[in-house]
């Protein structure tokens, strides 16, 4: 069974914007045992996609359809729609219902523009999207099927994960391929590589390694393809565990986990409190760990001393220290760390104070340098990073390592890593 | 005078790697008057290779093709070339060179794989790639151009600004697009259109007008085609003028511009330093404005205080206040901004204080619910929003919001726009 993917879009063809709902597609197309033709992106003009549809319809089963169902005079995919298929525009009750809801929610009006996104072609079937106001529509014609969902990505994703995911497992069972990530913090690609080389070299032919690495993080993407997935799973889950054993201090996480998400776990199954001091990460830290539903919990607040007196004023830093030793030393981030958990009454503070760049950087010192410190109930432990000398990275960088530190005192002072017994999710 | 862009590998259509390379040459084009009717990417088959050829020589005059020219088995564009263009690989002594010298500077041994690198199309015409060993290859056929250059981004955007954007040049002279995005924030899209409806029927032809929303903000994009760059680029800023005449409070920048790095400009030109005080949104406005480059010069630092004993103990939310009115009021969120400003002595301070979800939310006060108050050496302002149901996206919205109404504030309180005077960019 093959799929194709049309993206329509101006932005995409004067290259404004970048085509991530594509990739995004595809691997989630590849992982349901859809093979991709053919990616194809369009402008918003109506010859252009009726051509597209036409070429993609020859050649493949599956077809997805992003862009153009907008409000505005620029969306034109519905219409076109319209033609491809010889029907003609309908209002849907449900989709104005949803219109209506969800303007209702925002405290405002129905526009006459808005509530055009409630027609919908004739015989089609409309695909509920909560996320937005312009829904799915999907069409079935001699055994294919073409799915047109609205360009914003996570409206998109809803219909994919809500309707074109759930439709190829029912309608091609038994072409499978499983994935599954390690994720890896505190280690580089080739070390990595050097732990691990034996276990890769025995390795059962099914499965396929891919190492993808991002700013602080390691992911380690194990595949397997066949027909069996009881089998395929377990074989998986036995070359998990062997992996994880050769780097237990590195591992801490599956496939779409995120690290704050995995301490924030961590946090509330020991009921203790974290808080965060930072210079150079300006808020970052604090910034993803509050991303986590749920976070209040454990997260109290958070002093962003971005000049030194602040650091001063609120952490008691004292003047002679930030002169003797600088605002980027063990001494400084250390007492930034211990005065947090003081001020915001915590069992735990993480500080960071570091040079994100460009300016700023000293011989002694350079861009880059970055001293992080985890206070708890009983020390202080603190590190010094040398990361590059790209301000943005080294900001994400800093906050990866920080969060990083700081789960694995939790997990060394505190006990076993929830993830290591019997309850392991792999 | 129509291009085409065609990206070769399996990476892209599994969904391994994001289309970047696409997008970049797909602007460079543009900007160079070659209009982009579609991009295709295919996989690393021969049959697959060819048809998208054959497609794309039909519709378009330049054809830019990436990928599939490395050393391992799966590179197979150049045996394709050969085929299409019914010629043979042919030794070059140049690109044999190139080879070399590529292999002594990094004291690496030239293997036979890497030799083969130096075999070209025969009648093809060969691009220097300085920084790679695979060269570049153009073919010229009926008069169309097509170009063949490695997937490596820094490698294919060498050749092309060393290659196929002076061709262009020389070429088609004349062939000019230009594109200017208006960006504005603190209303919808829909709104929006309904109050620029007027301007937008009167937009002379020449240009088209493409509305693109993103969370909290709405872009404008504006493009023109023509070949007078001097009476397209005043046609354009003319309409632009009008524009922002008619949405003064909306509008805050241009292109790529970033909402905090405006503020930080007008901060910076007033003289005047900010801090934050944040609930909801968990240090992330800090994050944001610490994320533009030289922000120390106006930027202090933040309390954030998720947790209502921080609000208390740090920035003196009465508990009386906390207790009648609740976290999520005005009067918290004022009381936030005024205390921040005299607790980091900064001129302004910027509080929220709201619901992100999913929990926490009660009839009076969904989730979404977000107070955000700004504080200056005279008053405070504050304002209720309701946004939706999804936590980071509220996130992001309230501190969009909460720049919005910073740089407002700035403009009233502290005279004009720096945006608006004659060094205006337009």
């Amino acid at each position: 069974m093959t799929s194709e993917i049309i993206t329509i879009g101006d932005e995409l063809l004067i290259g404004q914007v970048i085509n991530t709902n594509a990739s995004w597609m595809a691997k989630s197309l590849n992982e349901n045992g859809a093979v991709v033709r053919q990616i194809t992106s369009v402008s918003d003009s109506a010859d252009e996609i009726v051509r597209a549809l036409r070429e993609a319809e020859e050649r493949a089963d599956v077809l997805l359809i992003t862009g153009g169902l907008g409000p505005t005079h620029d969306d034109i995919t519905k219409d076109i729609l319209c033609k491809y298929f010889q029907t003609e525009l309908v209002e849907d009750e449900k989709v104005l219902e949803n219109i209506h809801r969800f303007f209702q929610r925002k405290g405002l009006p129905l526009t006459e523009l808005n509530r055009k996104q409630a027609l919908v072609p004739k015989g089609s079937t409309v695909i509920e999207n909560p996320l937005g106001t312009a829904p799915g529509l999907a069409f079935h014609k001699n055994g294919k099927l073409f799915v047109a969902m609205p360009g914003v990505p996570y409206e998109m994703k809803h219909i994919m994960e809500n309707f074109v995911i759930p439709w190829l497992q029912d309608n091609y069972p038994g072409n499978i391929i499983l994935h599954k990530t390690v994720m890896t913090q505190g280690i580089g690609e080739s070390f990595l590589a050097a732990i691990i080389a034996d276990w890769v070299d025995e390795l059962p032919s099914e499965i396929k390694l891919a190492y993808l690495p991002s700013p602080g993080i390691v992911r380690l993407r194990l595949s397997i393809k066949g027909n069996d997935r009881n089998a395929m799973t377990s074989l998986l889950s036995g070359e998990i565990q062997k992996l994880r054993q050769l780097i237990p201090e590195y591992f801490w996480g599956f496939d779409d986990e995120k690290l704050e998400a995995v301490v924030g776990e961590i946090l509330k199954k020991l009921g203790r409190s974290v808080c965060t001091a930072e210079s150079c990460t300006g808020g970052y830290i604090a910034h993803r760990i509050t991303g986590v539903p749920g976070s209040s919990n454990y997260f109290k607040g958070s002093v962003v001393a971005y000049d030194n007196k602040v650091k001063e004023k609120l952490l008691k830093v004292p003047s002679y220290m930030l002169e003797r030793f600088g605002a980027v030393s063990r001494e400084v981030v250390e007492k930034m760390a211990e005065e947090a958990c003081n001020l915001m009454q915590t069992d735990y503070a993480v500080s960071v104070s570091g040079i994100a760049g460009p300016d700023g950087g000293t011989e002694e010192k350079p861009v880059g340098t970055v001293w992080i410190a985890v206070a708890g109930p009983e020390a202080v432990v603190s590190k010094k990073f040398l990361f590059g000398d790209e301000r943005e990275r080294n900001i994400v960088r800093a906050g990866t390592a920080a969060l990083g530190l700081l789960r694995s005192v939790l997990i060394q002072k505190e006990g076993a890593d929830p993830k290591a017994g019997p309850g392991s999710r792999d």
